[in-house]
C-alpha cells in the first residue's frame, strides 16, 4: 500500500473488501452506506464498460473493481480534489489497469466518450434539490449533496445517452423522490426493471431504494424482498455484516 | 340480517367487521385480501365524499361503512349481475342512508356526477393486460381481472377528472406495474404522497402495494412500513388478523 499517495489533512479508510483502501479527506463529503448497497447491487460480467457519475472519491469504481469481472470501469467527477483523491486511491490499490478516473462535468460524458458507448451505468445522484435543506459551505460537500453540479434530470438522460440498447442503469436514491425517478427514467427510455427498498429498521418504511433500468426495455418491474440496515436492537442485520465484511 | 335478498346459487360470507355480511356468487369473482386492505388504507372524515370504481359485488363501499364516517359511498360497476349483489348486500347490512350503487360503466362517472364532484376516489383494478395471463370465459371474472371494460389509464383519468384539488385517489395495484401507475398518476396530475407495500412473507419482495395520490400536490413521497401477510410459518400476521378481525 504506497501511503506517500496520502496528502496533509487526508486520511485512509479500509473498505473492509479485499483489502482495498479509499483516500478520504477531514471535513469533506465522505461516502456512505448507500455507495456500498449500490456497488453490491450492481452486477456486471467481463464483458461490460461501466461508467459511474459523479463518482466523488472513486468508491464505487474501486468496490466494483472487487466486486465484478468488469473489463473496464471508469468514474467521471467534477470536483478536482474529489478527482484527486479517486485517481491516487486507484494507484493506492494496484488497479490503473482497470479502473480510471475522469475529471469533468458528467454532462459531458457522452462527449467524451461518445453516445451508447457503456452497457453500465451506475450513479449516487445528489439528493437534495436547490431549495431542499442548507447547502454545505463546503464546495465539495455541496456538490455532493445538492444537485449544485447536476439535477436527477441531468443524471438520468446523461445515463440513457451513454447506455447501449438494453444497457443497465443502476442508482440509489431516496424514496421521498421516488416518482421523480421513475418518471424520468421512463421519460428517457430507461425503464425500471428491478428495484429493492433499503429499510432502517424493519418496522420502518424505507428510506431510501435501489433501482436498475434496462435501455428501451418494455414495462415490468420485480421488486427484491427489503434491505432491512439494522436489528431492533440497533446492531448490523446479518445481510450489511456481509455486504460490508464479506470479503474479510 | 335479511336473509331473502339472497338469490339461488348466491352465499353470504361474513366480512368479519361490524357484523356486515356481502352477498357473493358460487363460481363468480369474489373479493380478495387486496380488497381489505385497501378499505383499511383509505382516510375518510364526515364531510368526505367517495366513490370507488369498479366496485364488483360492493366490498369496499360496505366496509368503508364501518371503517369511516364519510358522508356518501358511491359505488360504481359496470357488471349488471354484480351490481345487483352490491345492491342487496347494502340493503341487507341497511346501509342504504350512506352507501349507493349505481350500475354504469366507470368512465361515465364523470357525467353521472360532474367532474370534481368527490373528495375521495378509490379503485382496485383489473391487474392485467388483456395480453397477460388467460382471460376467464365468465365475463364477470374477465373484466374483473382483466382489462376488458377499463384500462388502468381509464381508472386513473377518471379518477383525476372526479376529484377536487387536493382531493385523495386510494388505490391496490400490484408491484410488477408500479412504473405504469406511477407515470399514469403524475400524468393525470395526481402525485403519489403516501405508499405502503403488501408482502406475502417479510423474507419476499412486495406483490402488491397500496397507494394515496393526491391531486394538484407537488412532489414528495412519504413510505410507510412494510405490510406482512403470512408469517415464516404460514400463519397470518398480528397487523392482518387486527385489519380482517380487528372490529370482531
Amino acid at each position: 500500500m504506497k501511503e506517500y499517495l496520502k496528502y496533509p489533512g487526508e486520511h485512509i479508510d479500509d473498505l473492509l473488501c479485499d483489502n482495498l483502501k479509499i483516500i478520504q479527506q477531514d471535513g469533506a463529503y465522505k461516502f456512505a452506506i448507500d455507495s456500498v448497497l449500490l456497488a453490491n447491487f450492481i452486477k456486471a460480467g467481463k464483458n461490460d464498460r461501466i461508467i459511474d457519475l459523479g463518482t466523488g472519491s472513486g468508491v464505487i469504481p474501486i468496490l466494483l473493481c472487487a466486486k465484478t469481472c468488469a473489463k473496464e470501469i471508469i468514474g467521471i467527477e467534477i470536483d478536482e480534489a474529489a478527482c484527486s483523491r479517486a485517481k491516487r486511491s486507484i494507484k493506492m490499490n494496484g488497479l490503473e489497469d482497470r479502473a480510471k478516473i475522469i475529471c469533468a462535468d458528467l454532462k459531458k460524458a457522452p462527449k467524451i466518450f461518445g453516445s451508447e458507448s457503456f452497457t453500465v451505468v451506475s450513479a449516487n445522484p445528489p439528493y437534495m434539490t436547490v431549495d431542499e435543506g442548507k447547502i454545505s459551505p463546503n464546495q465539495s460537500i455541496a456538490i455532493a449533496r445538492h444537485e449544485i453540479a447536476a439535477s436527477l434530470r441531468d443524471v438520468v438522460s446523461t445515463a440513457s445517452n451513454l447506455l447501449t440498447f438494453g444497457g443497465k442503469f443502476y442508482m440509489v436514491y431516496r424514496t421521498v423522490r421516488l416518482v421523480d425517478a421513475i418518471c424520468l427514467m421512463r421519460s428517457f427510455r430507461l425503464e425500471p426493471k428491478l428495484m429493492r427498498f433499503v429499510h432502517p429498521k424493519f418496522s420502518e418504511g424505507p428510506n431510501l431504494f435501489l433501482v436498475m433500468a434496462k435501455k428501451g426495455a418494455s414495462s415490468g418491474l420485480k421488486m427484491l424482498p427489503p434491505l432491512v440496515v439494522y436489528n431492533a436492537d440497533g446492531s448490523y442485520t446479518d445481510e450489511i455484516i456481509k455486504i460490508y465484511f464479506g470479503s474479510q
